[in-house]
């Protein structure tokens, strides 16, 4: 579990969420849906639905939305009942969770850090026919790394030819400065296998709404997803929160100069304190310490991920969010503080 | 699905949620929550259940929030992996697609519309050793028929001796005139086999918002239900949203007192167009046509719940909210005028 369950008043650099907070026609939708709540949320979303198929240029029958992106992670694993799966290591844990629940073996393919964590030729080795689900997360978390799509491609193809789903999570991909050169939508049609992720809760700073959804062109796939689980999950106040966060293409414009502008200082600045930082492109950075930083930090009113719980990483790994260029530099300086005591003590 | 679903203007007394609409505190709270919407929930409500625990007086880790109770549902039949249950028919269709969903085989136990649905002794007879999970409802959905204490703890200890769980669902509970003589609360402690499952809801008139919770002495279950799916399944708007229903004393007052007058007045009022209603003593009464209803009603702007895909009703059975009384004079006039013209065809 990450800091947004931390109550307390910390600086949070644990939540890898846009650091521009929630839209201001976001909250303005919440709070006028709210007056609305009494009444049951479609549960087939399809206003919501219609605006998502308009925004990415996909039919809406392709479309399904999700309790945040995690809800249809389930969902998809259960309706696909895979035998044998593959995810990297390491990745986001609720993939292998979801596989588990599903009743699911589970492989796990080593990333190394040598090699920045990036997944190479290998990764298609690891996909013998028996494979039914692969998970890939673009640009991955938690280590930030992005696939060139010529690898995917051959990934993709790979999935098609031993009747293998590649379940594709784009969720962090909007953080990317150019996010069409590392998205896999194209392949939708021709690849009725491939189904996309994508999150509504961090891209525009809305986690405490949730609201995902997936894209796929296999329409009796997502009709299986639909019915494995409730039919409610998503609450009226996220089918608005999300409708109105479609409008907000400058507070995307916005987090995408701030998140591309920062995230090579706070690179350059944890490089700077001796620290071995893996060189993520998305709105978040991995990086090793040499001594414990959890407690110090949190005296000094700042929360990390410790990725410690993360197969494939122990707990000498951090996650940080990117945030605005001042907290950026809170970050530093009180990492400074600790390193420094720790090397001197 | 039901008519939350149904995107125009229609009088809805298709969904069984409160007639006074959200209370004021609640939606203000949703609205000031909104602003805070970028962080994420947190995945142990801790709050809400604290607040829960005190105003129900049970222990805070007997209490497990979810994305509204069918969400738990769905975890609750997860997490036990049942080989074999019991569900009455008819009744809350969620039940069976959850069961069905972790691989479970469903046994329905008919209920008999001649006796009112009501169930007997005889349920006790189809609990024989082999039955993992039964599922009741009280006052049960769609028929609003409540079963006397002395039979269910009858049941509850049958479930126990034979190793099964009872998924007890409290969810119109609150619509009753005396919940307290009709709650199986008092067994928790001492039957840890006893899950019961309660609504914001309905109760709250916030079904746009999703949240329920199950409260069980078993806090092994719990967590293990708390993993049978994504971790942050309760948006932090559902989470304030419940803080603050549980203020409302004063509006479930008013709503209970509303139900209490209107239901009879309704139920009369049905009898005397010549229906056969079922006596039930929830916020919702069950009726048989004698001709279809659904376009005749919808060309006056009303909308029922055609109860055609409940197991063991069929599609001349007709469930209808009890709303205020002009909504429901609305209601028995629009019946008046298409069964009148029915007749004389």
């Amino acid at each position: 579990m990450h800091g947004g369950d931390y109550t307390g008043k910390l600086l949070d650099f644990s939540a890898n969420v846009s650091p521009l907070g929630v839209p201001e026609g976001v909250r303005a939708a919440i709070a006028e849906a709210a007056s609305g709540a009494a009444r049951y949320p479609d549960p087939y979303c399809r206003r919501l639905c219609t605006a998502i198929a308009e925004a990415d240029a996909v039919p809406p029958e392709c479309v399904l939305c999700g309790n945040g992106a995690s809800d249809l992670i389930f969902r998809a694993a259960l309706a696909a009942r895979p035998g044998r799966a593959l995810v990297p290591a390491p990745t986001f844990s609720e993939y292998e969770a979801a596989l588990s629940l599903a009743g699911c073996a589970v492989s796990r393919h080593p990333l190394a850090p040598e090699r920045g964590f990036r997944p190479g030729d290998d990764f298609l080795d690891a996909l013998p026919p028996g494979i039914d689900m692969v998970f890939l997360c673009q640009p991955d978390n938690p280590t930030g790394v992005t696939v060139p799509k010529a690898l995917l491609f051959r990934i993709l193809r790979r999935c098609r030819d031993i009747h293998c789903r590649l379940i594709f999570d784009e969720c962090f991909l909007g953080f990317l400065d150019c996010p069409e050169d590392f998205t896999l939508q194209e392949f939708l049609p021709d690849f009725p296998n491939l189904l996309i992720l994508r999150a509504f809760t961090k891209l525009y700073g809305m986690a405490g709404a949730r609201l995902g959804y997936a894209l796929c062109s296999d329409a009796a796939f997502l009709s299986r997803m639909r019915r494995c689980g409730p039919p409610w999950s998503v609450s009226g106040l996220a089918q608005a929160a999300g409708v109105a966060a479609l409008h907000e293409r400058g507070y995307v414009d916005a987090v995408r100069r701030l998140v591309s502008r920062e995230r090579p200082a706070l690179y350059d600045a944890l490089r700077a304190l001796g620290l071995y930082v893996i060189p993520g492109e998305a709105n978040f950075l991995l990086f090793q310490s040499p001594c414990p930083l959890d407690a110090p930090l949190q005296e000094r009113g700042i929360f990390l991920r410790n990725c410690g719980d993360f197969h494939g990483l122990d707990s000498t790994w951090y996650r940080v969010a990117v945030r605005t260029g001042v907290e950026n530099r809170r970050l530093t300086a009180a990492l400074r503080e600790v390193l420094d005591a720790w090397r001197n003590a």
